[in-house]
Order: C-alpha cells, then structure tokens, then sequence
C-alpha cells in the first residue's frame, strides 16, 4: 500500500527514487501540432472519455435520482491502462506517461463505470497518432490496429477507432539517393536522356540487402544496374499496403461481430477512410474530411483547380448525406459524448443481455400523442412523444408522450434518405432499435460535380410512404447496425405504400436495395417487432420484405385497429375487380330508380324511342350516381384491408390499440429477450454435447425447447401473458438453470452412447 | 418388366386398362395463351432442357471426342419428374400428364446427364403457370414454391426458377358483392352520399364466418354493420403477401447456400421482380420486363401518360445494364441454354468438388497473347486469348490463346460497370471465377428519367483501370456469386490505379461499395489467386481491398515481373518525397558542370556581378537539366514499384512469368482444390467428435492440419511442388483418408475421456 493509503500503481511506480517528476510540458508540441489539424493529442482523448461519462451520470441521476447510489465518485468513472505491444507481441496493459509512443497507433482498455454498468464496463480505443509520421498507417500501426482488434474481438466488448490519419505511408530509400548513378545515353550530354541507374562495386556491397542489381560491364567498368530497390526502412510501400489490408479485413469481420464505431477527429484519408466505413458507425467532427485522394492530388489529375479543399470531397456535407458518417458532431468533446451515449445501448460484451436502466418514464402509461388520419406529422412524435409547442395552431401547452421513453430517442444517418427515420431508443428502460417512416415529401439534393462543368444540382422530390433506392438501403443498413454488435431487438413502425417503381428508380437498383432488407432480417438474431401504425398502411412489396415469415423465429407483426394492409390500395384494387360494370350491377340492386328503369328496359314490345328515352334516363342516373357508387365500392375494398382481416388469416399475430401500444410492447419486449437468453443456453447446453444427434432441425429444436419452458412454468395463456410469463422468467432463474443443466447431462449422457458406438464400428462402417 | 422391354414407367401407368390415350390438344389452348404473353408453356421447359443439354453434348464431344463415351443416347440425356404435394404435404415425385397442376406453379425435379456428370445430377425446376391466374402468386403457389426451395435446400442441388408472373394475387369478396347494403345518409337521395355497409340479419347468417359485423339497429331494424371483409376464398390480399415474404426469406437463405438462378422468361412483377433479385442470378429474355408497378399504374398515380410500356421500366435495356440481369437472351431456349451452360461450372451438390471436365486446350502450353505496355486492348483477350483477325493492321492470321482455355470464358454482368469484367472460364478444363480489369475508357450512359422533364440522358466517362462505385459494386457482386452456391476458385487479374476519389464518387458511395469488396473477401471459401498482370499495376486503396491479408487461409497475391504496385504511382511520389530541391541535390552530385559551378559558387571573395553571373548560369543548367532529373527521379521512385521488392517485403507469394502463368496457376488451383477438400474433411472429422476442445482457433488447427499432410506425403518443397503435391493427393486418396479416420478415432477418445469427466463433475461445477 502505498502513503496515500490507496491501492492504485501510479506513474511512477518502480522507478528510481531519483527520478525526477516530469514536466508535462514536453507534450505542448505535440498538442500544438494536434491541435493545428483541427485535433485533439491522442493522449487527451482518455480524459474525454471519462468527462463524457462524467455528464452522462449526471443526466441519468437528474432524471433518475436512485440511480445516485451506484455514481462512482467525480473523476472516478474510467481507469485505463494503455495497451503496449510485449516482447511475445502480446498486448499488455501498461501504465506509461503519454507520449512514449513508438508507433502512430495508440491504443487503450478502458474500464468505465456508467448508469448501466455501475461496476464497470470494457472497451478497447484505439487511435492515430496525428503527430507521429502525420498519422500514416505503416507496418508497426497495422500490426498494432490489428492486435487492438482482434483483443477487443477476443474479449467481445466494443472497439472504438480515433481516426486521424494520412492514409497508408510511402517513402523512397533515402539512403539510396546520395549514391546511385546514371548510365547517360551521351555522358556529355545528359539531355539526351539516360539508359538505367546503376550502383557503383563499392556501393553495390554497401547495399547488399536493399538493392537487387543486375552485373553489367560496360567500357570495362563493371557496374551493378538497379532492377529493384527494396529499401532498408519498414513502411516505404507495398508492405504498408499489406499492412492495410490485414486491418481492412479484421475490421470488416469485426463489425459482424462486435460493437465497432470511429470517431473522425480529424481527416480520414485512404486506408483511414476504409476503416471508417469498414467499421460501418461513424460519427464524423464538422470539418474533418473522409477523403480517398487529396483535393491537390485530383487538381493534377484533372489538369485545372476544380476542387479547393479536401472538405468539398468528403465533409459532413457529403458524408453525412450519403451515409457513410451516422452523426455528425460539432468538436471531439461532443463527439465523444455520442459515442458514450451510443455504448449505453449496445450490451458490455456480445452475447451479454442488453443494458436495462430504470426509466424516469413508466412502462405503464398511454400513449397519448396519436397521428392525425390525413395530415402531415412528425413521425418522431410517435417515437418520443411531441413537445409543447404554445406558439402552435392550436397551442400545445403539454408534452404528449409517445412510444418510447421521453428523451431517449437518438436518430442516426439522418442526413441520409430522409423518407426513413431510424435511431435507438428506450420502451420502459428496454434499449431497442427503431425504424420508422416520414410520411411527409422529402426533398433529395444531389449536389452538382465540381469536375464536370455540364452537371446541375439535382433536386429530387421524395414522397413519403414510399422507399427509394436510397431510404431501401438505409434500412437494411439500420437493421444490420442493430444486429451486429449491438444485438438490440427492433421495432419497426412500418407505413410503407411500397417502393418506388418508376424508370429512374427501377434503373438506379431500387430492386436490389430493396432485397438488401429481406436479407439483413434473414440473419437478424433478436425479437423484431413489425407494427403497422394507426391511419398507417403496408402495401404490395413493402409488406413482403418486412413479412415476419421472412425469419420467423425473430419476427412478429402487428397491425393497429386503425390500420391498412393490403396488395394495392382500394381504389387500384376497385380499377382491376370492381369496375365500372360490376358497380352498375350493384347500382341495379340498390337503387329503386335504376332498378325501376332497368325493370321497365326489360320489358317486351318497347318501342324504338320509349326504348332510347328509357336509356337515357339510365344513362343520366348512372352518371349521377356513379361517383357514390365509386364510392361504396372503395369502401367495401376498404373493408378487405382491415387488421380485423389480417388477425382471421393470420398474418399478424395481434390487432393493437395504439394507446395500449406501450403496455403491450414493454411486457413482450421484456418477455421475448428474457425467453431469447433461456432458449439461447438451452440451445448451447444440448449443442455443447456436441453433433451426436446430427443437426437436428434447429427450429424444431427450438420449438421442443419452448414447449419445455412452458411446461416448467405451467402458466396458462403461455404465448400471451407476457407479463406473469416475465415475471416467472425472472423470479425463476436459478431453477431454470438447474432444469438446463439437467438438460445438459441429458444431452452428455445421449452423446457418450453415441460416442461409444461410433468408436467401436465396424471396420470401412465409419468413413466420413 | 413392360412389354417394351423398358423399366421405365410410363404416363399410363396404374391407370385402368380402359382409360383412353390423351389426345395432346387439351393443352394447346393454354400454350396458345402462354405464347400470346411471350412464354412458352410451362409444361413444355423440360423439353427445352432436354435439347439444351442435347446441344452441349454436341458440342463437348466435338471439341473433345473421347467425351462420347460417356454421351447417354439421343433424347436421353434427362429424366423429370414433376414435384408434387402429397397428402402430407411433402413434396413427392409424380410423372402426370402436363397441364394437371392445380395451382399456378409448377416444378420438377430434373436429372440430367451432363458432359460434366455423364452418371447425371439433379436440379430443382420450379416455374410459374401464366395461364393459371395470370401466374399471381397466392398461398397455395408460395407454399409449393417454399417447398421446392426447401427440397433443392436440402438436397444441395441447384434451383432454378423460371419467373413469368403477375405478381402477388388479389380480389375481393364477389360472394358479398351480390349481398351487402348501403346506409344511405338521404335514402331519397343517394348523391348525398352513405355512412357504412351493412348485412341484413338473414344475410350475416349466412356470411357468419366470413364477414365480421357489429350490430346496429335502425328504426327498429336489426342491420349488421359490416367492420371488416374476410371473404371465403384463400388468396385475396395480405395472406398472399405473407406468402410473398415466405419465399422472399427462402430464396435469400437458398442463395447463401445453393446454386440459384432465374430465367425472366415472361414478365415477373412485384414479390415476381424480388424473386428475381433475391436469387440474384438472374437470365432476362429480351422483351420481357422486370417490374415492381406497371406502366398504367404509374402513369395513372403521376396524373399522365409518362409510360407507354412496361418494358421501359423493367426491359433489358435497365435490367442487364444495372445489373439486376446477369445474362440475356433473345428467346426462351437461348435463356436456358445459358442456364444448361452456367450449371456446367458448378458442383451437383453443395460442398462437392467442381465439376472439372477434360478440356482439349492442354494446361502444359505458353500463354502466348500478351498484352502491350501503353496501348490499349481488350481484357478478355488475356483471358481467353485474341482471335485471328486478317483485317486488323497488323493482320493477325493466328489464334493467340490466353490465360484460359479457349472458349471457355463466359461473362456475366456485361451490361453494367462496364470497367470490370466478370465472368467464367475454365484453366486446363478447372472451372474459376475470373475477374478482371478493363483498361479502356468507358462510357456510362444514364438515361433521361421519362417522370422528370428536366432531366437529361447522362453520359459518364469513366477510365480504365479505376474502381467507380458501380464497378466496386460489380466487383463485390460476382465475388458472392462465385463463393455462394458456385463454391468456385476464383481468379483476380488485378490492375486497378485506385478508387475514384472525386466528389460525384464519394457522394455516391464509393467507400460502401469498396468495402463490399472486403466484406465479400472475408466470407470467401475456395482458393483466390490475385495476380497482377504484365505491365499493370494496383496502387493504394485498390491494393488494399484484395490484399490477401483479407483472408489469408483462402488469398494468395501474385505478381508478373513487369507488373508494379505502391502507394501511390511514381509521380505522385516524385511529387511529395523527391522534389525539385532533392532533384537539384543529385544534380549537384551527378553532373559535372553544375557541380562546377555549384563549387564556384560556394568560394570566398566573389563580387556580387560573378556571384550572379553563376547563379544565373545555374538556373539555366538546372532548367535544361530538370526534365532528364526529374525522369531520373520517376525512375528511382519506380525501382520501389518492382515485383522483386513485392516478394522481397513478402507481400506476394511468388514473381511469376505471364508466358508460364497457365502452367503454374493450373497446377497450383489443383493441388489448392485437393488440398481443401481434404482440410475440410479432415476438419470435419475432429469437429464432428464434438466440441470437447472447446473452439481451438481455426486458423491453428488448420496450419496443424496442413503440418499433418506435410508429413504424410512427405515430399521436399511441399509449399511450392504443386504438381507433385497434387500428384500425391491424387494417387492417395485411400491412405489419406485411412489417416483422417484415424484423426477422427483419436478425436472420438479424446472427446470421450473429456465427457466423462463434464458428466461426472463435482456439484455446483458444471453451471453453463
């Protein structure tokens, strides 16, 4: 122990008493340069962290003052340890001043105790070193960005990657410069160009290692031609592009299977650029560019100026609207604080249930805010509720809360495809993915190319209700983010008319977008929630690729009382079924008049004109009354599209209130996750005996496994009382577990029986 | 036996002694109706597979004779049986009568005997009926699709689909039309308009089941409010899109795991289009559409006659050039000629070896056709050689044979991205997926959007050798389909100069489509060759996404000896690290006279007008001399660019000759293909014993496995002998697997000494 009576090793532990504290001034250079680039020094990120987790406590208890109790004194939110690479090129955690870096890659285990996890949670960060080598990505910072990953990977908690970088490092064997010569074609004219650069005898033996040379004599001098310069330093070219790749595919398996989110505090170029979009979240600094070639590069490309900065390539005015950057922030500080506000959604280690945290908002209240029938609205009303508004027509003088918790909603990509809303929230505390639809027209600007003088800012009118190309692939994007890494179960308050079929949608890929949705929820993992709102409406395609059937083991769907589903909508439905003729058949049948008029055309021995007289009163009460008749048969289509009808055939598996919607969402979220991680260890517990029985169906298995939860609880109505069904889930945990271990030495016992014939056959019986 | 000698069962079989021969005629009506819309008759496909792969035995035994051997006789080369649901609702194979299908999808279950597998190998057909309903898909039809998807599934045989359809079925409740009533606001008045539909009392007796009402009394009558239509019949509205979602998630999983492929024969709209695009490989026959809504629909929702067809929506000229459409066809036997060929590269069932054929362009011959330094050519000459061509100038009067056997290269994708080329082609008779780099300019037109006035046909030029988002995409795309259901080798002949990094590019997304390349990498199985061709080159971001790196265990990168690859090409290097100031520096070293005058500049005691006279004598030599300093400083740079510091830096496996490729890629994909399959059996034999060595890494045990070959063939070089490597997997089969079942024995003990110790633990040990 050490005087000050606390445990922790300082930064100057087992150093000679005779060492001087340091001056922290050594570092101002290097913050200086940092800061130049629009940065922060890596080493100042660590303190961010723990600030933002700081606030992120006390927005928590401000709204939720039990939640005081698990705070962690000020200051006291993160440890941290700096990860080094040891002698066996293991990552160790070290506790070492900033700025002892030997490489432009640092990186850090960071412990922080938050709401959620008030006894700590782990990340790894890891991040370019803007002031070393201007952040380039040599063999060294591969090789480091790589063992960071695969150690986040290995621990399955979130890796955050800093980007701020120059892209992959180049250079030129300066070594070499000062000493190769140049076989002219006429030494005395050099002019006249030259054949091939050569080493001198003496040289050659100098550069033994880095040079590959051919023998050449020539007027009896005997020189070594240069065939390949290999170059004694690590990290001139190809290598580093090795380098990158290694750490391009360890960050594209890393999204599939952790939390992975960068942070671009400052430019992002090539391989940087890579990371960023490989690692799928990013939340992007005002002002820092995703660039592949610099704005000077393309300049010579092109042969003319046409771009003045980097930023007019890959500024948040462009990343931010095509959806490579999810947020945008306005300095590191905040962007920082939304990575720590994206964390408390996402489980501290896969696999791990998702963070519940008390709700200020209790589960059991109304939904008050509802959408108007024929309006435009904001969907993110229905989301968090719509604020007071005492300048509004009418004034709205309270808040009307919505679905989820007050507050908890928080949109990504939403400078992208903007006829789809997607973010996080909290139903009751329950952390959940959320995809929603503008209903209101949406105005798409495709900026104008600067490299061609003929191009135009393009604008194009979204409607809402619809999915395009770009809202279609923003979707499966959400559903994807949601999946891998954060594992969050998704609600999806579909009210799509369909996808957008026109020529120019149906040429820009809407059909493989489109498809991309259908195959993001093949593979989604966690409870998916489909609800079609109220006055909301799911048509034609739009259904079909939403359709719980799609993956039904996760999905269910549910539609409002009040609303639509269908093929088309009435009115394209009465223009193929209930056309003109069959509505003057029902016109006959309903209308005295014309059927009178019908009856008296009927009769024999009409004269020619009664006849056309009869006609054309016919004719005129047709027309009269052919708008109503238009009418009532929209409505009797109509009548074909209600929940009442999808509930008798069974497509969706409840009709909701939307009032009640909360209440009945928070017990089945609740109940379905709960019921998720018993069949999940069921189904590790008899698959951990290994393939004895040789993958039996694994929906049947989970069907078998349900059955068996039901019969352990014995609670009546067992697929509908979510909430006394929870609450046994709850209360019953260690019982639960003892019947799965039993379950297990079933399973064991099965296989050793197994085992033992198989390893006892006949001889030739066991080829594979 | 019958009569004819024959074992086969015919059409009449178990059939009454009575019942009479058909006459053929019942069916002309529907083929009639069926070649009105463009098609053929559904019952008439397996005919056209027949001659399909009639014709490919003609042709295999004409470039091969030795082939007929194994030619099954004329008209034989197929048996079928159509799939039919059972009672059990599973699905059985029945030989009927055509035309006796009782919905309006068809499927059959074809086993053909092929050049490749003259002992024949099945596939699953599954086609539309457009004569039934329109070929609208409802219940019954999703079901049977579902099933035949499902048995392909488990068979691990190919599917095919051949789509002529009308999208999901809709109605409405005709059986109500005739009965329902109208509550009028002003029954004297029926303009004004009406409140709901009713059923009379005795009618909702009647319609109990199908109609659900709410009572209402009138002025004392007893009405039934109508709430919602169920109607009688199966199949009107969202109970067929439930069925459109089944399939939809059934053909995305199918694609991750079989060979999946449709033939647009006739128009396929709506869940018809998804289908489609979610098997992804798709044949469109010219002249029939792809579409999500049809043209009337459309124009009647924009108000106006936009559209005149539905082939300007969904025709070839948007499908295959956006690459929904991998292949066309002019005519519906070209179309399954093209499938007939596709199949021929791929395995019969799912984890088999691909299907190699003796090829009659031998492996042991030069690559002769090379191409030239900086002219411009045609990729798919290296591919499958460049044909003689008298008229060219120089007249060419030889076939130069390729990389490839010769004729064997078949494109796909050719209408979209045009800067990459895909496709198939075969090396020494070995089937690979080839992609390659187009090194011409390429025009990309984008057509004028008919819905927008103001918009103009596009025209894009997009350069040789650059990855755009549309080629990345492309890229991407054929990597799947080579790894998914295919299970080919796949070949990369790698020349790209980066990723177009303006601003158009980066908005349209060209960091997600290149990171599909990487995600596309990662999940590939069967061996990747990247070579770099002669005089090519893959610089920076472009090296980065195929370094094999990405995926180690399956990449391996290659480079000919005049191929280049860095970071950024010489200039661009020249341009940062050996500027005019460096250049002047090894003038100063290198020539003479400005090192003269550079000494004479540098004594003491000149007078200010000598000074100047020198310096002005400097500025001149430097200007003349700049322009050879500055190519000696391009060829400097360029020395870095070699193969020989690629292997040097051990980022390539081997510097290779392009005249030798074929040789050494031949054998090297052979002995790779061997190799894995018996890696993935001997994988699967200690990972069948179960899980008892809990996940060791596979990347170990895989290097254990290969160590374990090593030593079991025992040849010297085994990394590098492929062809006597190859040689001894060939001829060892019998003692390579007599090893792996002693692997697998030992797995087994090892396994069942860890279970008894994991059954028997101490109490409280064995929690999960």
């Amino acid at each position: 122990h050490s005087i000050g009576g606390t445990t922790k090793i300082g930064g100057m532990h087992l150093r000679a008493v005779s060492t001087p504290y340091p001056t922290k001034n050594h570092l101002q250079p290097k913050r200086y340069k940092a800061h130049v680039m629009g940065t922060q020094y890596v080493y100042d990120f660590p303190e961010l962290f723990r600030l933002a987790i700081q606030n992120s406590w006390t927005n928590a208890v401000r709204a939720q003052p039990k939640l005081a109790d698990g705070q962690p004194p000020v200051g006291e939110c993160i440890d941290f340890a700096e990860l080094v690479l040891d002698d066996h090129d293991n990552l160790a955690e070290v506790s070492r001043d900033p700025g002892n870096n030997s490489c432009g890659m640092v990186g850090w285990l960071i412990k922080a105790r938050t709401p959620e996890y008030p006894q700590g949670r782990q990340f790894v960060v890891v991040a370019n070193d803007i002031t070393f080598s201007i952040g380039s990505f040599g063999p060294k910072e591969d090789h480091y960005f790589f063992k960071c990953t695969e150690l986040a990977r290995k621990l399955g908690i979130p890796r955050i990657y800093l980007s701020a970088n120059s892209g992959a490092r180049l250079g030129l064997a300066t070594e070499l410069m000062p000493h190769f010569n140049v076989a002219w074609n006429d030494p005395e004219d050099p002019e006249a160009g030259f054949r091939y650069l050569y080493l001198s005898h003496e040289d050659k033996a100098r550069f033994e290692d880095t040079v590959i040379t051919e023998p050449v004599v020539e007027d009896g001098e005997k020189r070594h031609k240069i065939v390949t310069v290999v170059g004694a330093e690590d990290g001139l070219g190809v290598e580093c592009l090795r380098g990158s790749g290694l750490i391009a595919g360890a960050t594209s398996r890393a999204y599939n299977d952790i939390f992975t989110c960068t942070l671009v505090t400052c430019r992002s170029v090539g391989i940087g650029a890579y990371l960023v979009r490989l690692g799928q979240r990013a939340v992007q600094i005002e002002g820092q560019p995703i660039i592949l070639t610099g704005a000077p590069a393309l300049n010579s490309l092109l042969g003319r100026e046409v771009y003045t900065s980097n930023l007019q390539l890959g500024g948040t005015q462009i990343m931010y609207r095509n959806g490579v950057s999810h947020l945008t922030a306005s300095d590191d500080f905040a962007g920082v604080s939304k990575i720590v506000e994206w964390m408390s959604f996402v489980p501290d280690r896969r696999n791990n249930p998702i963070p519940i945290r008390p709700s200020a908002d209790h589960w059991d209240r109304d939904v008050v805010y509802t959408p108007p029938q024929k309006e435009s609205y904001d969907v993110r009303w229905m989301i968090g509720g719509r604020p007071a508004d005492p300048e509004a027509k009418p004034a709205r003088h309270d808040f009307e809360p919505g679905l989820f918790d007050k507050d908890s909603f928080v949109e990504t990509l939403g400078g992208w495809a903007r006829t789809v809303v997607v973010g996080r929230a909290r139903l009751g505390g329950i952390p959940m993915g959320v995809i929603a639809v503008e209903t209101r027209t949406v105005e798409n600007v495709t900026p104008a190319d600067p490299a061609n003088p003929d191009s135009i800012e393009m604008v194009a009118n979204e409607a809402g209700g619809v999915w395009y190309p770009n809202s279609a692939f923003k979707t499966a994007q959400a559903i994807n983010d949601f999946n891998h890494g954060e594992q969050l179960p998704l609600m999806i308050l579909a009210n799509w008319r369909g996808f957008s079929g026109g020529q120019r949608d149906m040429y820009n890929e809407v059909l493989k977008y489109g498809s991309f949705i259908v195959d993001a929820l093949v593979k989604f993992e966690q409870p998916v929630f489909i609800y079609i709102p109220p006055f909301g409406e799911l048509r034609g395609g739009s259904w079909v690729v939403v359709d719980p059937t799609i993956n039904p083991t996760a999905m269910e769907m549910y539609a409002d009382v009040e609303a639509r589903g269908g093929v088309l909508e009435p009115e394209g439905i009465v223009g193929i079924k209930y056309r003109k003729d069959k509505q003057v058949e029902t016109m006959a049948r309903l209308d005295p008049v014309y059927s009178d008029l019908k009856k008296q055309m009927a009769k024999n021995g009409l004269s020619k004109e009664e006849a056309a007289a009869i006609k054309t009163q016919m004719a005129e009460r047709e027309k009269l009354l052919q708008p109503v008749y238009n009418q009532i048969s929209v409505q009797f289509a109509d009548l074909h599209d209600r929940a009442g009808r999808m509930k008798a055939k069974g497509v969706i598996r409840e009709v909701l209130d939307w009032r009640e919607a909360r209440r009945f969402f928070y017990w089945r979220v609740r109940r379905r996750l709960n019921e998720e991680y018993i069949l999940r260890r069921m189904k590790n517990a008899t698959a951990a005996a290994g393939k004895a029985s040789p993958a039996a169906d694994p929906a049947e298995a989970r069907a078998h496994h349900l059955q068996l939860l039901e019969a352990w609880c014995g609670i009546p109505d067992f697929d509908t009382n979510d909430r006394e069904v929870t609450k046994w889930y709850e209360e019953n945990t260690a019982r639960v577990q003892d019947k799965i271990d039993a379950l297990k030495k079933e399973a064991i016992a099965a296989e050793m029986r197994e085992l033992v014939r198989a390893g006892a056959p006949e001889k030739g019986a066991d080829a594979t």
